[in-house]
């Protein structure tokens, strides 16, 4: 334990400029008053938000709800204190004599609590822009895994995996009305999969939502006409 | 209701590009697919953000407990409508019939989720620093009412308030101790009012902080005297 904290700077992939941050970044409040809790307030923080960002921006058709799932998943105490395992931050750890004989280093709120403000340090370091970088850095793969499930893909994306996996054409999509005053639009689309000879309407105030809800709907009756096979 | 939007982008003092994200943030579910609860998502996310960040920096003695119970009073529900009130976001709510029948233009959570959603969309439309701005001018009042309150100011804030309140002459600070190591020092500040003949002592791991446990020592010295006078 207390190990230099230069190694630390190198698997964040973010050095500090000032040292004194890192260094209080990680003193759990047993160790002294210059510790990690107020640090700890903004890292929380700014992690939410990016993470926040990140979910909008990756998944452009999950509801609220999913998204607040999401990121609830990848901020979770748990998942915090895996990141800090992989980054060795319980070798850096400044724990007063208590938490150092009860094992403290491996604790993982204590873990997932250092994370937090080290990112609160980088946002004090070197501003907003960096922080964010470095957030992407350790999120990527947690994040690249969510995208991979099936449940968050659009419905297009599921409809052709679908047709794909069974070796069947791709599907046409088509405007058949379009009606309302800009802003107020209504679109219906038409999805259409010729060599199965099926299609449905799908509704919406975009072009895109329509064609989202046509596909959403050709793979609901895809999916029942496969169990009743 | 359902005024232009343009008078709405003057009072916030932002103009949206994309008149669309304005559009969608101001649309309750009540009234469309096309609503505002993923950019209220967003919103919700970067405005704890930037409010943890203001008030990390304008209290840098408060524990985190403080900047966390802070920031909750200003990103409560309540608060959010208020603002949400004197932006009349009331009058470009899209709600749908029964929500508009209800009066739900005027209810909390509506006013309060709108507010937040046109965050986010401010986020979308030009970014962080932009929507950073945003804040601070929706929040400049609220945020300075916080500062004048007591508790947050440091204690040699408090001090010379005390004072000069009694017409007393203001404080000296002198480093009495400097031990330890760089990155490990402690120093100790002896605080005196010459008029008062009274000397405290105060600890740190900082000369600043050394300085701020002295005159909080003073401060409860003098209260405590003042009480038994």
């Amino acid at each position: 334990m207390n190990r230099p904290l230069d190694g630390l700077g190198r698997s964040l992939g973010y050095r500090f400029q000032d040292a004194g941050l890192l260094q209080a970044a990680v003193t759990h409040r047993s160790a002294g008053s210059d510790n990690n809790e107020r640090l700890e307030f903004l890292g929380d923080a700014v992690l939410g938000y990016v993470i926040a960002e990140w979910l909008y921006r990756l998944f452009p058709e999950a509801s609220e709800g999913q998204l607040s799932r999401l990121r609830a998943t990848l901020v979770k105490k748990e998942t915090l204190a895996a990141i800090a395992r992989e980054l060795k931050i319980g070798d850096y750890l400044r724990l007063g004599s208590g938490e150092l004989k009860s094992g403290g280093y491996r604790r993982d709120s204590i873990l997932a609590d250092a994370l937090e403000a080290i990112l609160g340090g980088i946002v004090l370091d070197s501003g907003f822009k960096a922080c964010n970088k470095s957030i992407h850095h350790l999120f990527a793969a947690r994040v690249n895994r969510l995208s991979a499930v099936d449940e968050l893909k659009d419905p297009k994306t599921r409809l052709q995996e679908y047709l794909q996996s069974r070796k069947l054409d791709l599907p046409d999509y088509a405007v058949t009305e379009l009606s309302g005053q800009a802003h107020k639009q209504r679109f219906v689309v038409e999805c259409s999969v010729a060599s199965l000879q099926q299609s449905v309407l799908g509704k919406g105030s975009s072009r895109r939502r329509a064609e989202q809800a046509a596909a959403e709907n050709m793979l609901a009756q895809l999916q029942a006409g496969s169990v009743n096979e």
